[in-house]
């Protein structure tokens, strides 16, 4: 089978067999098919598209390019999230130890921060002493132990997906329905839950910008997700602004913890309701009304919150910032930021203030910086507060001074004012199952 | 300027302007942009295709990506032509000296054989001395005294289109007609004659298969070069059936001469007549009747036929092997085919005939391969003879005995026969200006 008689049936329309697939993608991981040919396989399914059955075969070839970790000892019971990818989503925080106060299993696979959005990864870190490398073993026996273990990517996970992810992100073939669904589902399945809800966020710190755009990604990863033989389910969410009020690692845990001990109502909550129902009623088989008050219940009566200890707990870190934020990584400098004018919040562009945090030390734009746990921005007020010309609108957070004044100047460039009242959509615009 | 964003432009249908196509072409020849970015551009072209002023932007800067002939000397006498390849296509041994007795000037950069087509730097070689090997400086004086010089074309022409040419041709991405348009015309601008008329052929043997794809390249072709500052023409030609009755390199040689003494009037004789027509008309200003008269002249009173003498001389061949065949390579072994059935030729698949001759010995498969100069097949009956069981349809020449059952099954498949008298196109099909 010749990769450029492969190349050719695309580029002309036609349907690739599962043989075709899987020589694509033993061939390319083995390094026998050159980066030119993907490339020129990639740019030809873009305009021509995978049928579900290719888009099937696609995920589960490159699911198998790596190691898989098996969770098939918890039956129906694991169960995973994705976020497409905001800014302020500290929901992984939220809903996984709800989850697993409710008998769930979360054994879970996350990512470090790269560009505007941040990553869970980052976020434990910024507790002391949590280890977020756990060996197969570890990460396992954790689960069975406490329901719930957390660990970064490891580096034999998808390779298929690594090498088409860097290839894509420079020859302008990222924008691609079928390949974005075998991309992030592939991880999925490799990552071994038998139930998985997806977040796809849409609005301008999202990576899919119009509810169209999200709602067609989302019902595309439950179709395939579905073919592969998981439970699958996915929120569309809104993300024309931050989720909750702290952007920024350290900070964005000090909120969870606020929220898992029922002091945060707001966008947040409702976010994190919605998404930790999706996920009971797969992996518990419940109905979505019990599985809600199930999940409303364990916030309140604090057995989320103390899961979220004995996880942390269980892997390294220091459960006293938890209860007391104060013990968290704190910035050296802060600035407050007044608002300019009197009026409505109309709008915040998440993917700005994304970036604001970047510029203050709190994310990454290359793979190589470090991150300053310390580093964010609290949001005092969100869209559709109504403000007075010198109130506070937020706080700068960072540990390196200079950035203060060009983070202030991205984050007021985000915001826009309106004297008329804004309409919003809501924060769960749709559930795809 | 990033190719990432030239790739995604194009790729959404945009107009590339003459300084991303500057930049492409640089930072690919340049070695900046790699294989992976160019390739992704050539399929989302494929698919997206691109207008005149974008072709002629790219062939002019293919075109100056490496050295140039500069042929400006001349005037509007320079004429040269292009054939895109066919089988027993010795068109350029004839048409030149036509053109260079009349007057013009021919300084001709030609290309070597691969696959199922012949390359009239080969046929050349096959004449005793010969050297297709001059240095620019001979290549002009030449031109200069006697009219005509064909050299082998140089490492430094259009290295733009070698990279790009290799690349497309592992990555499904020849069959775009801008694409195909900039190769073809950037390696005759770089060739540097005022006036260039194209070869078009289609059928069996042809890269068009079909006569309306040969037209809309062709019309295409004339419009870019015509917007590049050249005067052009096209033809687009008949290559349901080899050209001619010899298909082999010296076999090739020996006929030339004998059209160019007037003794062979039929299909290679009518083709030549129209090339050169047309090459007289752009390069001696004539009317396409006045242009007809002067070809027919060239031949009739020996002029052209003296060219061809004086040519072979200047570059050191022995003339004496025009004059008398005998003297050119000989094969040991030879092997006439008979007809296995009474009938009408009613097909002769020129492509499988070209592969024929490549069994033989007399082209390659690979660069590397070396060629048999006296191999070839010398065809006694064409598509419209009728033919009786038993009688000569062809004779195999070669010097690799144990070729010839393979080669005699493989010609014997590409012919075809029928009882009733079959219909054909004409030679000359269309002509472009």
């Amino acid at each position: 089978m010749r990769m450029y008689d492969i190349i050719k049936k695309k580029r002309d329309g036609g349907v690739l067999t599962s043989a075709e697939i899987e020589a694509f993608i033993e061939g390319y991981v083995g390094g026998e098919i050159p980066d030119y040919q993907a490339s020129a396989l990639m740019m030809a399914i873009y305009f021509r598209s995978m049928t579900d059955e290719e888009t099937a075969l696609l995920t589960d070839a490159m699911a198998r390019s790596g190691e898989t970790v098996d969770l098939s000892r918890f039956g129906n019971l694991s169960v995973d999230k994705h976020s497409t990818g905001g800014v302020g989503d500290k929901t992984t925080l939220i809903v996984a130890p709800i989850l697993a106060s409710l008998g769930a299993r979360v054994a879970k696979m996350t990512g470090r921060g790269l560009g505007h959005t941040g990553g869970t990864a980052d976020k434990l870190e910024s507790i002391k002493g949590f280890r977020t490398s756990l060996s197969v073993e570890e990460f396992i026996s954790q689960t069975e132990k406490i329901g719930i273990a957390v660990t970064a990517q490891s580096g034999n996970l998808t390779p298929a997906d690594k090498m088409l992810y860097s290839l894509r992100d420079v020859t302008a073939t990222v924008d691609s329905i079928p390949l974005i669904t075998s991309s992030i589902m592939s991880k999925k399945l490799a990552a071994g839950s038998k139930n998985i809800v997806l977040d796809v966020k849409t609005g301008s710190g999202a990576f899919m910008k119009t509810e169209e755009d999200a709602k067609i990604l989302a019902e595309n990863m439950v179709r395939i997700g579905k073919k592969c033989g998981r439970n699958v389910s996915a929120l569309i969410t809104n993300m024309d602004r931050p989720l909750g009020f702290a952007v920024g690692n350290a900070l964005e845990v000090a909120e969870a913890a606020k929220v898992l001990r029922g002091e945060q109502k707001g966008d947040l909550y409702e976010v994190c309701v919605a998404l930790a129902t999706e996920m009971a009623a797969l992996s518990l088989r419940l109905s979505p009304e019990d599985a809600k008050q199930a999940v409303i219940k364990a916030i309140a009566d604090g057995s989320a919150y103390k899961k979220m200890k004995d996880w942390i707990s269980a892997q390294g870190g220091d459960t006293a910032c938890i209860d007391d934020a104060s013990l968290l990584p704190q910035a050296s400098f802060k600035k407050t930021v007044y608002a300019p004018c009197e009026g409505f919040i109309e709008k915040m562009d998440a993917e700005a203030i994304g970036t604001a945090v970047v510029m203050l030390g709190g994310g990454r734009l290359k793979k190589e910086d470090t991150i300053d746990y310390a580093a964010g921005i609290i949001l005092n007020k969100k869209t559709g507060d109504y403000i007075k010309s010198g109130e506070q609108l937020c706080v700068l957070y960072t540990n390196n001074e200079a950035s203060l004044v060009s983070a202030e100047a991205k984050y007021l460039e985000a915001v826009s004012f309106s004297q008329r009242e804004p309409v919003f959509r809501p924060e769960i615009i749709e559930i795809v199952r």
